[in-house]
């Protein structure tokens, strides 16, 4: 029998592993979020920046399996009847990231949908736990895309105690085996959520290309900054910036951001210009994590081995003490 | 009997207690220092940018506790006979941070005196190692001072992965509670050095306003950046940004650095005139883990403590496996 974890985030949903997917943009589909679900977890559709046919395309992928939908706040919050569409398929979970979510919040709650927040600092925890959100993602500058500057090493025991000990809380940022699950259970967490992780399973709604990049590139080779978000000349609220693999386009823009905007229009052409695939240009977004990363894997095998791995860790940690 | 903590760190230095005070420049003299290791763990003296009369005055303050002493390896490299004079009093440990120091580890390591070297990527965990170093300190951005930009919570198991199973690794940056040394353990690491939590303490040498500031600062009002570093016209190396508490003088110039280079004049005049203590303007050195400073405690309250609720913490662990 695979290892379980019991903690208060599976026995809310009534699952066997503390692992939730990441609710990455178009990235997380159907197929993906159903391996995590199958495997004792629970998968989140990546609902991303929203668009109709997607959600109802990554729905069918997912068949008859569990899974829940994140969707980014600031974004779907202009196109309020993807949140409606969302919540007709009755998902497992609602998860909203980035921006003020207290009316997408209550409307889930309406319909009796259970409510996940993620946020970025202690402020934005208390925000959360305050609008009755059932489960809290804190989320470390570890983690890939964006996401802001606080390390998940303080910020996840901070949340605890800004949100007292009933909070559901799941740790996300930098995690990718069972060192990082087990750490985060004693930082006051209650499972994990992984995006760079999934992103390089079999699974993953991503090009063979950006998943051997990701195979392949390191921690210290990532950069959180403006740059991407300058050169797509997408208007994420400016506090929020996004970590990728650093890269020769990165390296000319990184440090020179007020530059950069002032010459927002060559950069954005050099970047269009460039094709899809071309790492050296585009942004292949990652995580910290991606240290721990060396081969791409079915999603329910990435499940299995981080729950066991933390419960070894787990069953031993006593040995320091005695 | 004061709870205990058994790792390979403890055993190497046949102490009781995982924990070991961050070599503050000046800060860490000789009372705090010897506070902690009277406590069980190591406390280290702050020998910081180099000063021969302090680092006898903080060995006389020390007294006939055994202690170390730690430098700044780009400025003690200027320097070396202080790193002679500090090794003629027979230090528990040296330790080096901030450069390359073969040269210093060779010297200490041919004296016999044990050694430890600060990194802030995996990359400089292997030079660590290659050098032969007797510690690794693994330090995350959530530090206060200077440092670099990897979170903690993947640069650590990365860093041991790095360095193979039986290097000596201590965590540091975010770090104040037994939550954290608990989850150190478990993300690879053999204990911790914490820097922020003893400078609240009542040995630290600061100031009470610089103290109370701790108690009342928050990890989210902290910001990592080179702004101190070009106001005090000290010529860190550019890659090493520094972690203090917000303040007006920050929020001017942060995300604005190659405007502020280019009037360091200015900057450093304004900085200058001011109070010492006014920290509206002065940097107030603080990592993350400010957020579970709620009191200024004796130094050994504190080891104590947290060695506690660690303890506590790990021997209650299987219960997520059962």
């Amino acid at each position: 029998m695979p290892a379980r974890l019991k903690t208060r985030f599976t026995e809310f949903f009534d699952i066997d592993c503390p692992v939730m997917l990441a609710p990455m943009d178009k990235v997380a589909g159907g197929a993906l979020a159903a391996a995590v679900t199958r495997a004792g977890g629970l998968g989140l559709l990546g609902g991303g920046y929203g668009d109709a046919d997607w959600i109802e395309q990554a729905h069918r992928d997912a068949g008859n399996e569990r899974v829940g939908i994140g969707f980014i706040t600031w974004s779907v919050l202009r196109t309020p009847e993807l949140v409606d569409q969302a919540l007709s398929h009755k998902p497992a979970a609602l998860m909203v990231s980035f921006g003020d979510a207290e009316d997408i919040i209550a409307k889930a709650k309406a319909q009796d949908t259970p409510t996940i927040w993620q946020v970025h600092t202690v402020a934005q925890a208390e925000q959360a736990a305050k609008a009755g959100v059932d489960v809290i993602v804190v989320q470390g500058q570890e983690a890939g895309g964006h996401g802001m500057d606080r390390g998940l090493m303080a910020l996840l025991p901070a949340a605890r105690d800004a949100t007292g000990p009933d909070q559901i809380i799941l740790a996300a940022g930098g995690i990718a085996d069972g060192r990082g699950l087990a750490g985060a259970l004693m930082l006051g967490g209650d499972g994990i959520m992984m995006g760079t992780r999934f992103c390089a399973s079999a699974e993953a709604d991503d090009t063979d290309i950006a998943k051997a990049g990701l195979v392949k590139a390191t921690g210290d080779g990532t950069v959180r900054s403006k740059v991407f978000d300058v050169a797509r000349a997408v208007d994420w609220p400016w506090h929020f910036t996004g970590r990728v693999v650093r890269n020769a386009f990165a390296d000319k823009w990184v440090g020179n951001i007020e530059d950069m905007k002032m010459r927002a229009a060559e950069a954005q052409e050099a970047y269009n210009a460039s094709q899809p695939d071309d790492h050296s240009i585009r942004a292949l977004i990652a995580g910290e994590a991606v240290d721990f990363i060396s081969r791409i894997e079915p999603a329910g095998d990435i499940v299995a081995r981080i729950v066991e791995e933390a419960s070894d860790l787990l069953k031993r940690a006593p040995r320091y003490a005695e």
